[in-house]
């Protein structure tokens, strides 16, 4: 059965990294004491081992230990093995890259199908989606595809704005980017706000934590889904 | 003789499309009364009849005519024949994507090279450097490449938003996104405010307008360049 806690972001403003969420990690990586980091989105381009010390504290916090997939000669061995996956933010087109070149987006999909308890944040969650194709983050390297996990029916757009009013700034607002995605493909799109997630057990995907999520489909008004509701797309 | 004016947007907050550039754009165009106008990268979705007219407008009240790319058989004929060439805004991965399918991405370098004048604003002044990679855009459609003109010897990233003081939001600034792509590219990359644009005369290349340009290089400290300074890289 699936098991996934998909979050906009690791971090909401002014508290610590992963704080806001510790109490339901806790209790969703029950099972295991360790957790297979993937640190291959390396936010700000920091290295991989400063990546997963980093990622460590808050999981020492509640008793796990965080071991970096990188440090694995095996990796696609080491995701089918893991008892706890996490991947972290960063930049997506670095992250689908690298599960590309280690082939491990293939493994990494049967090991959440399998049941495999896996947290995503950020780019850790776009990649959840069918495509990357409504990530946020700069094209700083060129994938072989921009197709993901696919492991939920719809894709995702973490860190959602809202358009800012007043705003004098005529770089394209998120709706207008997503609208244009819409142009070209039928996905629907869910922008997760800062500090909420999705939880994904088997077959059910709920919208938990404090914001409303903004919904995207093709040809409909973008519209707000309630916390506490459940995600299905006709 | 290059000639190339390359700006960070089309439309500056509380004036109509393009009104801030008529002047120049009418000097600049001085030896041709039609323009070839390349509008594949459609902004927010609309067609290129659609992208067309509206550029018409601002063209047609310097006693220029607009002509789009689309309606010619041989697009790459039409842009070696054009005497005045612009790409508008929208999506540069739609823009790249169609330049690549429709085989002009070389006729369209060529052309710069040969001397026609060049005018880009947004998605088709980020064409204008050796990548899109620095692009603020959603990867809406996969390119078969990240290439581009290389008509200058950096990256342009248009629209250049310096960090908001005070703001909440968790998501990367435009400076850490810079600073990823440097982690894996070597490029230097110029990010234009809006309203302001950089002035190609063969080997010169110049900043203009009212706002200096936030430069990042490669293992240094970003810094500013005076608008009316030559832009240089060792």
């Amino acid at each position: 059965m699936k098991n996934l806690i998909i979050a906009s972001t690791s971090t909401v403003h002014g508290s610590a990294p992963l704080s806001y969420l510790l109490d339901k990690l806790s209790l969703f990586y029950k099972d295991t004491e360790e957790i297979l980091f993937i640190p291959y989105a390396r936010p700000g381009g920091i290295t991989h081992d400063e990546y997963t010390a980093a990622v460590s504290k808050p999981f020492n916090s509640i008793g796990k230990n965080v071991r970096g997939v990188h440090t694995f000669e095996n990796p696609a061995q080491a995701i089918a093995n893991a008892k706890g996956l996490f991947t972290g933010g960063g930049n997506t087109f670095l992250l689908v890259s690298q599960l590309y070149a280690n082939e491990v987006m293939q493994p990494l999909r049967e090991a959440i199908f399998n049941g495999t308890p896996y947290f995503g944040t950020s780019a850790g969650s776009n990649i959840c989606g069918l495509t990357m194709q409504t990530t946020n983050d700069m094209p700083i390297i060129y994938p072989p595809s921009f197709k993901t996990l696919g492991v939920i029916p719809f894709n995702i757009n973490p860190h959602y704005l809202d358009p800012m009013e007043g705003s004098t700034h005529m770089g394209e607002t998120r709706e207008t980017r997503i609208k244009e995605f819409h142009k070209f493909n039928t996905l629907p799109v869910v922008g997760i706000r800062e500090g909420s997630w999705i939880r994904v057990k088997g077959d059910n995907i709920r919208l938990e934590g404090p914001h409303s999520a903004r919904i995207f489909e093709q040809d409909k008004t973008p519209y707000e889904l309630e916390t506490g509701s459940e995600i299905i797309f006709p």
